[in-house]
């Protein structure tokens, strides 16, 4: 698939089909991730692939509790429109990833993290993003749950109390890949232009594109 | 491009030609960053497009400053080696983009940002990733300069105080696009083999996908 295809065409996807994810697609699509620039050339993630009914399940109790905590936040119609909504597919999509950043691999003197240390996590996102584009590429769909306490769900993998996890991802066949971002289609948010967006050499100063979109 | 391309493609350029980049090859870049998915449908970066050459020598000289205090962490022919890397091309590209992150936007109560505060910055850093992937699509190299005080950089753009800088690129035409990153070139790092990175249902079980590279 195209660059721009696969960018303007990721959705983030809570509707799945039972159909498996083969092996080879998977790797395809982990390597994909593994691809990404990392800080000093750290590659400080790890990809745990789930596909165990029994820790989605348990994943999926957690996701209600905090779901239900979230909810609290809303009152009125907006809470009435965030009840509506469905927020994960943990237990439809065949497949989950826990994506994990170690912040000690390598030692502490990684390159280019001396003024900024949180480029671990940052290079883990960048991962991210290279997984979500693959996936759209092969057919997959990708969901980010973050509600989510992390706390929470480490035991469930066994993941050490100093790794960080930094998302857990539901991945299988989309019902369909959305033309819109289901909150822009509810009316949730609206997208901004990108003229907001945009600055020219200093914070708030307009940039005027020719051709910007 | 191809999307695989791109991501296998996209390297992290530390030395450039002078050529500019017109505004609609920037422009288009930067919508691609801005088609990222995000928390609650946040949108919570900015992109500041710094073509000053008076901003850039200055937070070149920051550069500079982090730089010696980051070698410091080295010693002997680790030092020596450290010490005859390029590490970051701010001067000769002919522009800088910084990517803030507004974690205040939208309110106090974004929709999956309830137990995961941090996933504003996560989905800041999935819009950097689509930038750089979609730079290497249209043949601009991005380096991305993490030896950088954020607090020290912020003043120079006029960036408030409760805005993260995310991250400082530089864009440009790249010298050329190596095959590998510089430093598995250089032995600074080796790449680690896809199996070490990927777990089966929990921490440290290998997987063994049948096609995994």
């Amino acid at each position: 698939m195209e660059l721009y295809e696969a960018i303007y065409g990721r959705r983030d996807v809570r509707r799945f089909q039972a159909e498996q994810i083969a092996d080879d697609v998977l790797a395809r699509i982990l390597d994909a991730a593994h691809h990404a620039g990392s800080v000093g050339f750290m590659q400080p993630w790890n990809f745990i692939v789930v596909r165990s009914l029994d820790v989605r399940q348990q994943v999926y109790e957690l996701f209600t509790r905090e779901n239900a905590r979230a909810a609290e936040n809303y009152t009125g119609e907006r809470r009435e429109l965030y009840d509506s909504l469905k927020l994960a597919g943990i237990l439809e999509a065949p497949v989950s990833v826990a994506v994990t950043c170690d912040r000690s691999r390598n030692g502490p003197a990684v390159l280019g993290k001396n003024s900024m240390p949180e480029m671990d996590l940052y290079s883990t996102c960048c991962a991210i993003q290279n997984l979500w584009l693959a996936a759209r590429s092969e057919g997959i769909g990708v969901g980010w749950v973050s509600i989510l306490d992390p706390t929470l769900v480490k035991p469930l993998l066994g993941i050490p109390d100093d790794i960080v996890l930094v998302a857990w991802l539901c991945l299988g066949i989309p019902v369909q890949f959305d033309d819109r971002p289901m909150l822009e289609t509810v009316g949730w948010e609206k997208r901004l232009p990108l003229e907001e967006v945009v600055f020219a050499e200093r914070w708030q100063e307009r940039w005027a594109a020719d051709s910007s979109k």
